[in-house]
């Protein structure tokens, strides 16, 4: 309806109007809309958005949006806007970019700013300083809160956050004091007796996952990074972590799903782009399956003495690999929320085995159960019993071992998830079936 | 070292040394550490902290600690420690007590107070109402900077945050006024002519998951509640809106492995409370795979004669499970993100069926060579060809089409994940690869 409204007024172009009606909408609701304009409406309706209020549309903005604005405004037009902007909005913006647009927004940039920039470009891709902005209130110990919210007053209005000020000391970080306490305290108390010394940092190469973590664990709304000479150099906001932690959940549900992880979004991705996150995968698992129809192979002779063999193969592999995927998923989760470390091993080892067996003993006498009413065949009850038991102990333990040894050596644990563990559970579990198979029926 | 130091210290019961280290920690920190001594040592330990500090850590600790402490406490000190808390979180404590727990808590809490925690308890378990805290700075329309600050400085103490500020009139709300504004502004301008107007806000029967996204999606810190009458009666904050966002992913995570959703720890859980989450899903899984089962049993005789065929159900099943698992990974999260939604469907199965062909003839053409190299049978490469490209397909589509249905008819997308999509997809791939091999090679 506003959509309808927005195109019924730039139609008439009833400029006057459209402003008003632009700029009572939210940054985020409207950067979403304008997408759904065409290139030329787009340009012509961002023009409309006040000068405090473009800057923050614009960073909600998609990539390819904003590449088109900046290649259809004038020199000043981009000055303006990255003037108003936060600089980890500015880097994130130019990372994105292609050569030729990131060298017009160097070029309106003055040259301390620019430092600033390449600077934070030079921060290893996942690092706390790939994420940090250098704007941030930073008080001194000896002021009075009446000087440090004059000091916020004159300063606050460019600074990414004002909740969190810090104190600082030859440029090292002596503590932090909240907004919440400059509001509460008189106004001649110290900034020495207020502040908080027991301080949670980060190093500027920290991962940026384990930075968003910290947000999580303490519910912070700022983290300050500081250097390897522990020099205090910008802060993390919590907008930002929030992101990297949305990303990361995105990142493990993909390679838990066998899919090279993809930043884009569904429909933002190309169908070959799609086809190739997750082709590679598939060609692994589909030929280490072979394996498993190589061992099958062997066993010709038993199931063409006993056909209703083969009848039982899609069950067991089925079990197998629910129970595998379980486990696994349980303790790639517990590995990400830092519940469950590798010295934890043992301990999760006997956990799963105490409820593969549990589980195993169910759902072999379920089976037993329905196997004897069908078939009236005891030694097949057995057989099925037994092979469901050994599975579902070998996944169980399977899934829980390969996560965490996968973090032990550097990997992702995620990789260790539901379709490695299905086909290596696959494997093994139709040798013990045939193996036990053999022998009980004397094949 | 630091848990050895005030081992050390309890040991040597020196409580003033004791008190300095533990009220120097940060209270998340605290409450997890406290939870590695014995109910004897934390219950000396907790008395240690500062009245205004023991609320938060007590906030943070597991819910079994909450209960030792409040049986070993007296009357008054249930009081002290009560009436330092936030509603939201004593209601959030109050749900987890048993009974008799319960009573202690209400019994020390004013009347007024019991009101509005009854109240509070009455809300449906996932709406916004069960999330969110009653306390929060109104402000008034015609207020200066000046006495907003004031009166922030009068009852901020007691409020969850101050950041946010609403302007209240006749119990609707009019507008916001975050604290970044107030600091900023002179003391003479009215509370009216800084507020925000374009208000976002849920109903106390609001989904808690909808509210999570809604901080996601516009970087809040806190959202205003209001009831059917459109009256403010509460916000949420963010940090419990992070909660119910990570809550919700762990338990779609644990649905999408085929588990019920557990809301305790991994070690937290019992043997036997793992394997209950467990097992009802396998028990389901593994009979609905003996449908695989039986149609195997019809082609009996094909396998008979051509034992070879069997040998590459595990492949066949496997490719069929991970495509399927890919692609309704990415639906569901898409759903959950709020990209994908039901008028989609068919913009989704197309995009899906093109994915599907191309990986479809990658993994045939692939497939077919190793064939072609190991048993020299260009029938067997076109059989297992044809099924791959068949079997893909079909497990693209039923991937991405079960979830949206599911949501369609108000289920859990999270459900139509790998487990019942591989089960699924299994039975009707086996149909396809023995109907063309009866049909490619007479059987």
């Amino acid at each position: 309806m506003r959509e309808e409204n927005i195109r019924a007024l730039l139609m008439r172009r009833e400029y006057p109007a459209l402003k008003v009606v632009l700029n009572s909408m939210n940054n985020v609701d409207l950067a979403s809309l304008l997408e759904n304009f065409t290139e030329k409406e787009y340009t012509i309706l961002f023009r409309l958005i006040q000068k405090e209020k473009a800057a923050e549309v614009f960073t909600e903005m998609s990539s390819p949006m904003q590449e088109t604005l900046i290649n259809a405004f004038t020199r000043s037009e981009i000055k303006e806007l990255f003037d108003d902007m936060y600089m980890d909005d500015t880097v994130d913006i130019i990372e994105e970019m292609p050569a030729n647009v990131v060298e017009q927004i160097l070029d309106v940039t003055d040259r301390e700013t620019r430092q600033i920039i390449n600077r934070l470009l030079k921060y290893p891709e996942d690092s706390a300083g790939s994420i940090m902005t250098v704007e941030y209130v930073d008080l001194k110990k000896n002021m009075t809160v009446e000087q440090a919210l004059k000091k916020i007053k004159r300063v606050g209005i460019d600074q990414e956050t004002i909740y969190t000020c810090y104190v600082i000391e030859q440029k090292r970080l002596l503590g932090i004091v909240t907004a919440k306490s400059l509001l509460l305290n008189e106004s001649n108390v110290l900034i020495k007796d207020i502040m908080e010394t027991n301080l949670i940092y980060v190093n500027t190469h920290e991962d940026k996952e384990n930075v968003s973590k910290l947000f999580h664990k303490y519910g912070l709304l700022a983290i300050p990074v500081v250097d390897f000479e522990h020099c205090m150099v910008g802060i993390v906001t919590f907008d930002d972590a929030m992101e990297v932690w949305q990303d990361e959940v995105e990142e493990d549900m993909s390679i838990m799903a066998a899919m090279q992880p993809n930043e884009e979004s569904y429909f933002g991705t190309s169908v070959i782009s799609h086809a190739k996150h997750r082709i590679l995968w598939l060609l692994f698992l589909m030929l280490s399956a072979t394996i498993t129809g190589a061992i099958i192979t062997k066993y010709e002779n038993a199931f063409q003495t006993l056909p209703l063999l083969v009848s039982f193969i899609p069950m067991l592999m089925d079990t197998g690999g629910n129970c595998g995927s379980q486990s696994s998923t349980l303790i790639i989760r517990g590995i990400a929320v830092d519940e469950i470390r590798f010295h934890d091993l043992f301990k999760v080892i006997f956990k799963e085995f105490r409820v593969a067996v549990l589980v195993g003993f169910v759902l072999a006498a379920v089976n037993g159960l329905r196997i004897m009413l069908i078939y009236h065949s005891l030694r097949m009850a057995v057989l099925i019993g037994l092979s469901l038991i050994a599975t579902i102990i070998l996944a169980k333990i399977v899934g829980c071992c390969l996560p965490l040894l996968a973090k032990k050596i550097g990997l992702d644990p995620a990789i260790m998830a539901a379709p490695l563990i299905t086909t290596l559970v696959d494997t093994c579990s139709i040798l013990i079936y045939f193996n036990i198979a053999t022998h009980l029926f004397s094949l």
